[in-house]
């Protein structure tokens, strides 16, 4: 495994290149595996999951090529451009000189107090020197466009073998607004993902720059590590010195597409005074970052002067960044949302890079007691709008979603999300279910995310340990994924989504035969589950053993199922544990237990129990 | 504080009796008060959070006499017998010499090769010797016989005074068989709770001995410890050795009712061959745990002979060890289930020592594939009658339900058992999600815990981290205990109980208007919450700062919040940031940042920023 499976914080000078990406899955029973589309450069990556019984399980992966022991990783070359042909030989864009990157770009004109990483200052990206495409003669080259024409791009294609669909499923989806696949054109190693209601749920993991903790390099270790265990988006929300630069390493090597606050890096060049913020400084930060990659980019159009003061009487007022910032500017300036006045031109500049609008709730509620209130359904209604201007430009659309919200209010959020924004994807932060639990806000946000995405939202921003009190480290952002993960999957078993409940079926099968390693290499997480097995068994005896300690050897409620099945069941219906079965046909028979005597006395010497039994 | 505060397992050399429970709180903003009632003996135990602008926050406690200064702890003699004249008053009971102790029930007779801490088996308890209480010839001495003659007991004013509620309403409730208060006559150290759908969500936490690393005395720190955090009840789930003794110790120190499964002693006392159990055997040590104090017992009367055959074609069979038993045990003798077939003598056992009825779901799904089948509601229906059957006889009566459930098939568990089992409160073991994620078993099952108890569970059984891999160590159990009181407070907040939402508002509050302390003190678990603050940012500057660094000293949302207010809301609707406000007045003046400069200094210095922004 590389360094980044020691503690100790990562430093530039203590890694190679190659070691600051999180390279190789946690298990050797995972293998990267390809389906091959209808073209020799379409394939299609996903985790095989080897069992000792000689079946595969295939998995969702979202690792990218690091996870592949043929591909030699080096952040400083960045990743293939696996998507460039696709998009050149559409023919419809072209390659232009492209705005200049400026020393302000980095955060280096001014002399703000926030500080910065000076180490990184001229840490520009190293790999092969690229000018920017975008679309020619206003042409739309988005995936809505494409999708509303008829056409099923390679990324359509790629997606639809990637979930298992028919590809005109998802080009109708597309072209409904229903589903968004978010690929700039400048991002062409991006491996396609689709976020919609009728596809798998999706997570999003958010990284950012540091001056206190991280390097340029040690965010694209976030990123890879983010991925590794499951992000199918990361949003790189860098603030402070080296924004521009710290994004372009992480596009380049990213596998997953990238999310972006512009509103965020404008800040920054007008050194943190949302009043000195205008259309302009704006427009530039956003043409910025079209030509660096961003795949969707959050813009809090929906923050209307006339909105503010309905948010006057609640509990924690505004507590998005993005809606504060705008807030400020339309009381400091007493004029209307330059983001709302200016989103055609907006919306123009987005179509002709494929970038993809996640219209912020700028006004959510920042505590359960201000949940669906006036404020935050009045920005709803105005993301509405929003969103119908866009589509109509061809603009691919997600709406973001609470925040805080008890269980009863949930449901509420996603059907009016639905009915006002015509069903175009949900993106939500949590929501948390209770206000009172700083540091388990993975848990009190979890619960409401995989209740929001049974109902229907589409992609759950993740939410770590650390939410509210500190900056998350690697233990938090993977708890914060794994987290994530469970309620995202939770949903598409409850949505009963095709295959969904393989996965389960599996792991349930290898726990019901006491294949231990199969329990383990098919868990989400499958080092935890090793690392607590092992905690209080020895390893092989226990790993093997056809009883668990909760019965101990004379007495074994999975025993007396597989009796049960044999006695009523001819014991056809499935096959029997491997090796247990004599043991298993003979259940009551003492002497029989005999040939478990070894095992048995190995077992007694751990006392027997491998579980606290549950209430029972 | 204790040595369970540290890491290592603690053992019977390097402790004293006293330092084997976990005493005080967590932070010394919490502080013990009681509610005195309509007699001198009558004092409810409660929570004070103490906050730095003077105001109090009362909390739910269920941590006993252990969090009282007041309170001397020493494990060898017990807690006070805080109900003892109240059940003595009632006139209706009597003392008797009770079943004599014998070997077997520490399991001492056989030469099991599962072992046993030999260490304690002379551990008797050294406390008070005391003989057992039993009702007066054939009277209901139960909380459910007093509520239907109309009596409201002290118990029952006891808990009214603990939920704030009326104890007319207790007492209908528990009449109804709606509510129960576990409370066995000879468990007078307990603190009555009340367990039923129109109250606080309680949530349970499993302990047990385990040869291979607890000792009596640690059993009895598990108890505690997890009492300190939340557990409303603690079930004594032990095997193997020192059954009888343990339990002992745990009854005379617990101030939370005791919940047991018999079956688990009587197939010790047959050596664990579940085919040479019997009615007899059962009903031994079903009398011996009444004498003793047990408040509730998991009784798994539903598994009939004919339900067994259904499981035969499940997934993952029969995974509950008390079905198992039980089917085993039909299985071996072709006859019906003893437990049925003797339930209304057992009914008349319970009932002579107020011992509440947990009726076990011997046919719980062990996998999401056999969630909600016909094994399952089969069992139910037979739940149902059995509920029935107890109340009739004036016996308390609880219902257990799954287990592995998908969110979409949570309702109907809900739905079914309120019809089936005519409202009786419903004890639910998650139910977990997902089978995909052991090593987080705590999250997959802390989300269907929340939903179900929104719809209606009583009270939830906790399942912490380790569950299917290994015994919980003190962070697991405390893990669990937090993830259920989330679980537990989102329904409460849901349910829009009483009062279940000023802790949320505190808490947000708090955040508000910057007060850290109170943020930490009002959290489930303040250690934690200050920990992770402090990992990132030094104490006192960051927790005093009217800014946090998300936004940086030049902007801030909350300030720009307080500004809104003040605009539009002449400031009036609620108290501004202590100290913040002059900041706040000022916002877009740049003269007014300089009385800020210092704390700026200090915060750029720790580069500006606490928070990974939120996805915004």
């Amino acid at each position: 495994m590389t360094s980044l499976d020691d503690a100790r914080p990562a430093t530039t000078e203590d890694r190679t290149a190659v070691s600051s990406a999180a390279t190789g899955y946690p298990t050797p029973a995972w293998r990267k595996a390809y389906r091959q589309g209808s073209r020799p450069d379409l394939r299609v990556p996903y985790r095989e999951v080897h069992l000792t019984n000689g079946a595969t399980v295939p998995l969702y992966d979202t690792s990218g090529p690091y996870t592949d022991p043929d591909h030699q990783p080096d952040v400083r070359r960045g990743l293939p451009a696996l998507r460039d042909s696709w998009i050149r030989q559409r023919g419809d864009i072209e390659e232009y000189d492209g705005r200049e990157a400026r020393p302000e770009d980095d955060g280096i004109k001014h002399t703000s107090p926030r500080g910065g990483d000076l180490r990184n200052l001229d840490a520009v990206f190293p790999g092969r020197p690229r000018r920017p495409l975008r679309a020619r003669d206003g042409v739309a080259v988005t995936q809505l466009g494409y999708a509303k024409r008829g056409i099923i791009t390679p990324e359509m294609e790629f997606v639809a073998l990637r979930e298992g669909l028919e590809p005109e499923f998802v080009r109708d989806e597309v072209a409904r607004g229903r589903a968004v696949i978010p690929v700039n054109v400048n991002h062409p190693e991006v491996e396609p993902a689709i976020i919609g209601t009728n596809f798998l749920v999706k997570i999003n993991a958010n990284i950012g720059n540091s001056a206190v903790t991280s390097s340029i390099e040690e965010e694209v270790e976030k990123m890879t590590w983010a991925t590794r265990w499951g992000a199918d988006t990361v949003m790189d929300l860098s603030t402070g010195r080296n924004i521009h630069t710290t994004r372009e390493w992480i596009l380049r090597n990213s596998p997953v597409p990238i999310g972006t606050v512009p509103l965020y890096q404008a800040l920054e060049k007008v050194d943190g005074r949302a009043e000195e913020l205008s259309w302009e400084v704006y427009r530039d930060t956003v043409i910025e970052q079209c030509e660096q990659g961003v795949d969707y980019m959050t813009v809090h159009a929906g923050v209307l002067l006339r909105y503010v003061p309905l948010t006057a009487r609640r509990k924690t007022g505004i507590v998005s960044r993005g809606g504060s910032i705008m807030a400020a500017w339309c009381l400091a300036h007493h004029q209307e949302n330059f983001l709302y006045t200016n989103f055609e031109e907006l919306c123009d500049i987005l179509r002709a890079y494929d970038v993809t609008f996640s219209l912020g709730d700028g006004l959510r509620p920042g505590s359960t007691a201000d949940a669906n209130d006036e404020a935050q359904f009045a920005e709803l209604q105005t993301l509405g709008e929003l969103g119908r201007i866009a589509r109509a430009k061809d603009v691919q659309v997600m709406i973001e979603g609470p925040g805080h919200v008890a269980m009863n209010k949930i449901k509420e959020n996603m059907d009016l999300q639905k009915e006002i924004c015509d069903e175009a994807p949900f993106y939500t932060l949590g929501p948390l279910t209770t206000d009172v639990a700083p540091g388990y806000d993975h848990i009190t946000s979890g619960i409401g995310a995989a209740m929001i995405a049974w109902w229907g939202t589409a992609m759950l921003c993740y939410v770590t340990p650390k939410e509210h009190l500190g900056l998350p480290n690697r233990d938090d952002v993977k708890t914060g994924v794994i987290t994530y993960k469970i309620a995202a999957h939770a949903a598409d078993l409850a949505k009963g989504h095709p295959g969904a409940r393989d996965w389960d079926d599996a792991l349930s099968d290898a726990r019901f035969e006491f294949r231990w390693e199969d329990q383990f290499n098919l868990a989400l997480d499958p080092e935890t589950a090793r690392a607590f097995h092992d905690e209080t068994l020895p390893a092989e005896p226990a790993k093997t053993a056809h009883f668990c300690s909760m019965c101990g050897p004379k007495f074994c409620s999975m025993k007396i199922s597989q009796k049960i099945r044999d006695e009523h069941d001819g014991g056809t219906s499935r096959p029997k544990a491997g090796g247990g079965s004599s043991a298993v046909a003979s259940e009551f028979d003492a002497e029989a237990l005999a040939g478990m005597a070894e095992k048995s006395a190995e077992f007694a010497a751990q006392g027997n129990r491998v579980y606290l039994p549950l209430a029972d």
